[in-house]
């Protein structure tokens, strides 16, 4: 049983490559780029200032095919792909934490965006420290990884 | 566009009506469920064992029709929908953050989950304090709010 999920918005960056596109926007706060949610669900943004945090859930719309077991962008050992961040993953959802920098209407700034120009917007969510914030969660197979450059060829 | 999700799973809890299910996961860490992966998946699950913390992104599959400004299971005032968490949104997609307390093939066991029993189950990613963890993020509307009991009929 498959469901149909339907952009709000699209969201801009400066990233119209993956080789351009960094790895976590967390290594890089100084990135910004806006989103631009579609006019029928402006009213939804009502009171989402007082956020200085939100969940962007997002389309990897340019991801190749799953693989269970790969490589990723910080580590040339495989992984299980749900012990990753990966783009290339059975349901094409990606979820990352930005800061909201300016709302103008249905158009919002935000910093420590690492997503590709022109993504697909499904949700935006606020984040919440008490309920997402886990400070002394482990890291697994991240621990002592620190940001690289992505290895060329590496989809 | 539209894209079609797939679940990769099933989550099973101890919540089988709305009226049952915790506001939020964070605020009642003793909440057990397990998560069962179909097993074309269980190569995915690889090394996962190492992250005490799993982001789930699954879907909310009796959710009522989305409301751009309502109030929520917290608050009586109305807020707009993307500064909240409430399931009734365009796109039914829940997140939650969960503990991962053991895993055996495809079952994990997680700790602090609020979703129906029976949730079909999108995405698993692992949580990363580096990537996800924001302590001084600001609340919104949330700040000063407390859990409180579901007020009746509220949907």
């Amino acid at each position: 049983m498959s469901v149909a999920l339907t952009p709000i918005g699209l969201i801009h960056t400066p990233f119209a490559t993956k080789q351009d596109a960094p790895i976590q926007g967390a290594f890089h706060p100084e990135h910004e780029g806006t989103v631009e949610v579609l006019p029928e669900f402006e009213e939804g943004l009502y009171d989402i200032d007082g956020f200085s945090h939100l969940f962007l859930i997002y389309q990897f719309d340019r991801a190749i095919e799953a693989q269970m077991r790969r490589p990723t962008f910080l580590s040339d050992e495989e992984h299980g792909l749900f012990a990753t961040r990966h783009p290339a993953r059975p349901n094409p959802i990606g979820l990352t934490v930005v800061r909201l920098l300016a709302r103008e209407g249905t158009r919002l700034t935000v910093g420590g965006i690492d997503v590709l120009d022109g993504t697909p917007l499904f949700d935006i969510k606020p984040y919440i420290p008490r309920f997402d914030c886990f400070p002394d969660a482990t890291e697994g197979w991240f621990a002592g990884v620190t940001n690289r450059p992505k290895p060329p060829g590496r989809e």
